[in-house]
């Protein structure tokens, strides 16, 4: 994929629901994930997105999250993917986490250091990579 | 909190008005300000949300800009939040700014190492934290 | 400007289509490229924002990908903008890049340091910023 986004799904539209404005679409990834995104309905319409095209999810790294287990907390975020930390990079203010799904993909979050430091997320830990359906883009051969 | 985003405001929620898709949520903060979110009205049925739930809003630093004082601006950002810098960290690229509140709390913002210099931000200054309606997320206890 | 958004366009707003909660908004910059923002409704009637309304366009530099030619991709990110690299500033992690428009813009993208190395990307190099319509900030003197 020839995008920055570092974070690239693979996969299928799901379903397709229209709003006034926006759009809400669910998503399957080839792994198997579900993934929720919010585009603009002239989005759908030039995309001709509909039940069974086959598309690419984009997240930036930087509208990813990282919840660690045990928090006990429900989310209004509808993209929650558990899986295991992989990669850790940190720099002196960012770093990169990089979260392998059961499915065999990585989800890669762009957080602060200093979240790093105080979550204490180290490789091998089971933590949840969280995005808004908003921070989603969604991509079909053109 | 053990997520990864920087800014966790614990309150109440004050309303709730669904949209086709999203619902606009005004939340109140412990420390008394007014916060407002965009979600979708499915996260609103799941999250059971309803003016008077105590809930956590949750914003990612990269999310928040930083606006000085004397712009003479009016923002379509519905979230500005004016505070004190009481913390600078800077990368070579990154920088991360903590500005505190009135009622205690404090935001933080991931921003370019460039803006604070181009912006002149140091330690004691008044500043506005901006952030969109569509980069808060809301959580409940599970 | 005085806000850490590295992105800031003056133009004037094209036109305005008010959703449930969420409007859209289309906006010519001064250098003749289009920006489309979802913003909620209650901002364009606190801004008083109609067709005609000078205003400026707002994108943290976090909201902003980078596509390199030759992806063969249409995206649902509603701002596609091309030009040409003009700079680059890599940190560990992040890296920053500079690209110019053709109306004599420059759009500033914070992205990986490792996205930079896998596109190779490099000043000179033609390529799209993108991002998507609820990344967008509207501002108009206050």
């Amino acid at each position: 994929m020839k995008i920055s986004a570092r974070n690239t799904f693979s996969g299928t539209v799901a379903a397709v629901r229209l709003g006034a404005v926006n759009a809400e679409v669910d998503f399957t990834t080839a792994g198997g994930d579900n993934i929720v995104a919010i585009i603009t309905n002239e989005s759908v319409q030039n995309l001709a997105l509909a039940a069974g095209t086959a598309a690419v999810a984009l997240v930036k790294a930087s509208s990813v999250m990282v919840l660690v287990e045990g928090s006990g907390l429900k989310l209004s975020a509808r993209n929650c993917l558990s899986g295991s930390v992989v990669k850790l990079a940190a720099g002196p203010v960012s770093a990169e986490v990089g979260i392998a799904l059961p499915g065999g993909e990585v989800v890669h979050a762009s957080i602060t250091q200093e979240s790093v430091k105080e979550l204490g997320i180290a490789v091998g830990d089971t933590v949840t990579a969280v995005f808004k359906a908003s921070s989603v883009i969604l991509a079909v051969a053109g």
